[in-house]
């Protein structure tokens, strides 16, 4: 691994501690001289679930800026939002968009991202993209900040050039927050990986149809299925991604291709079961890893507490781990359940189980933080 | 793994496939004649969810008996049960309550298994304990039919005189009911399982207490928190089962030691974490297979097709694997998702999912099973 050049102290990816409220970082009154010169940004795909929270995070943390512009599909044009006190008109998303604009926050699926993305950087836009599009793209940075800053070092030193920087995907955000503090200290050699995943991942419709299938059940109604061709209520299935030949379906082999290129580690083996269970917009996974050399819990339990955006829940005696509930709407990704793996010899294995929350460190937190980067 | 006594086309294995009409296998006219010389047999924990299931699976397989017994707690003596067109009074559960009965079914918590178990064996009562309280006793075998017959084969021949038969954890059942017929062909190493078990395994209480918490949190209210100290609505947590000081819980322990016990190889190893998951009655568990030799995907689907109370799940295509709903009420246990285990060389690992009733087949069905091999 190459060293990190930010350390958790950096007020950049400073981020409260689950349970605290959310300290604000700067002052308005210094705020105000950031925004007048601040970058110019755009948020493509502002009307969906990562939209809004883009919104939400650029005021929770005081992101400066000198204008944003609100887009979304024709469909959503005209709408009004109000931001930090002022009203704003979403605008149709059109080549011409990007005129101007400094940052641009995609959000808007695969097929926007592929065809506004270049078009955005032709006109000098650093696209920071939260879809899959371009993430296994060579010439695109992967990145988690508290991972592999380094990989968008080129970006930054030329900041003002149209660039792409691909978000990963929210359950490789959230596994490897936990993982890769312990891989740099003992070397992940493989991951055995099953996730818990929640409704928001596939936008807000889909936690608003599991909210509508539970009242449905609870009053002996058979379930409206419209995202999912399935009762989602009191339930739980296979990720309803594609399947892909060799068995896995696109989230898990995300994870797989993923964490290879953000560790820049081809040979680091993993395999993951990704499950959509009954819970609004926090992800958790159990995550099984086996190390090149020997790791044991007490140790691998104050690494994971010195990380950055990482909370330690790991009180045996009360029974008290992470939850999705406890991270919703939080920064930090919660790990507890640490012990040694009994199943490996040579504490060279561990358990853990983490939970983040899909929308804001799984998407919309990570993609500011990138934004903040450039700065 | 000694060879089976049992092939899966002996009828007192066969159970129908999931979404099939349950075949009922004996006239109910030859039945009458088996009534009366069938086994006195004792439900003890008659009233729990269980103690129910185990009236439900004995009236569904046409199970011989001479005479029944509802046996519970005091707070539950008086009650009445109808049964089989019969009306019957629950006795409170005493040391007399076993004379003169043949097989008793138990299942009210270890501390009762423990102080009435061996009283009904001193009266020539087989008991067959849902409970842990035996289950790593060296003298109890511990047996899952379909996977472990041979194990009992001494209380079988011997039967008239009393003696225990221990249950199996329902997690441990499920996962081994599949897991087995592939240890088998090939031997399982290690097994990396993660759980999403339903609120039946904290008993009836427990899924009440689930309904009622998401129609409150619905309404905007907060949450009952009896059964379970926290919000379980649109959430999920690790087990709440004691955590021992190796960081595991009582939960994952049992699938670590009982593997071992049924599979009769203390080799074997295991890990395991344990969550709890909103979804009613049925267990899933994500398992993760490593194997002493080759096994290719298409050789353990087959395998898994042609094994006793399995149905595989397993459309790629139109993405439809094995879910908690679909298996609720069933008999079978549903595997799917099997697929070549990308982490691993040599075609030596697999990756599957499995779904499993965790009140049948994870329990009751499970333990009248065993009071057939009896007759």
């Amino acid at each position: 691994m190459a060293s990190l050049s930010v350390s958790r102290h950096n007020q950049l990816f400073w981020a409260p501690v689950a349970g605290r409220p959310r300290a604000r970082p700067r002052a308005s009154r210094i705020r105000m001289s950031l925004q007048e010169s601040g970058p110019s940004i755009a948020v493509v795909g502002v009307t969906g679930a990562v939209g809004q929270e883009f919104l939400s995070v650029l005021a929770d943390r005081d992101f400066p800026y000198r204008s944003i512009k609100m887009l979304a599909s024709k469909r959503s044009a005209g709408r009004r939002i109000t931001f930090e006190d002022r009203e704003y008109e979403v605008e149709e998303l059109t080549a011409d968009s990007f005129d101007g604009v400094d940052i641009g926050l995609f959000s808007a699926g695969g097929s926007i991202s592929k065809q506004f993305g270049p078009v955005a950087v032709e006109r000098g836009t650093v696209v920071v993209d939260n879809s899959s599009a371009f993430r296994m793209d060579e010439k695109v940075p992967l990145v988690i900040p508290e991972v592999n800053p380094e990989a968008m070092l080129n970006i930054k030193a030329g900041f003002g050039k149209g660039a792409l920087i691909a978000n990963p995907n929210c359950s490789t955000i959230i596994c490897l927050m936990a993982a890769t503090p312990l891989h740099r200290r003992a070397k992940v050699l493989r991951m055995v990986v099953s996730t818990y995943q929640a409704a928001s991942g596939a936008g807000a419709a889909a936690m608003e149809e599991l909210q509508l299938q539970t009242r449905e059940v609870l009053e002996g109604k058979p379930p409206t299925c419209k995202i999912f061709n399935r009762q989602y209520a009191f339930n739980l299935f296979s990720h309803n991604a594609s399947i892909l030949s060799n068995g896995y379906n696109e989230e898990e082999m995300k994870m797989v291709k993923e964490t290879r290129k953000i560790w820049n580690d081809k040979d680091v083996k993993v395999t993951a079961t990704c499950i959509r269970v009954p819970v609004m917009r926090a992800h958790a996974e159990s995550v099984n890893l086996q190390f090149e050399r020997p790791l044991d819990e007490d140790t691998a339990r104050d690494i994971l507490k010195n990380a950055p955006g990482i909370v330690v829940i790991d009180d045996r005696e009360s029974n008290h781990f992470p939850t999705p509930l406890e991270v919703s709407n939080k920064d930090d990704v919660a790990v507890g359940r640490i012990r040694q793996d009994l199943s490996q010899d040579g504490n060279q294995g561990l358990d853990i189980f983490v939970c983040g929350d899909q929308i804001r460190k799984g998407a919309a937190l990570n993609a500011i933080q990138i934004a903040e980067m450039l700065l």
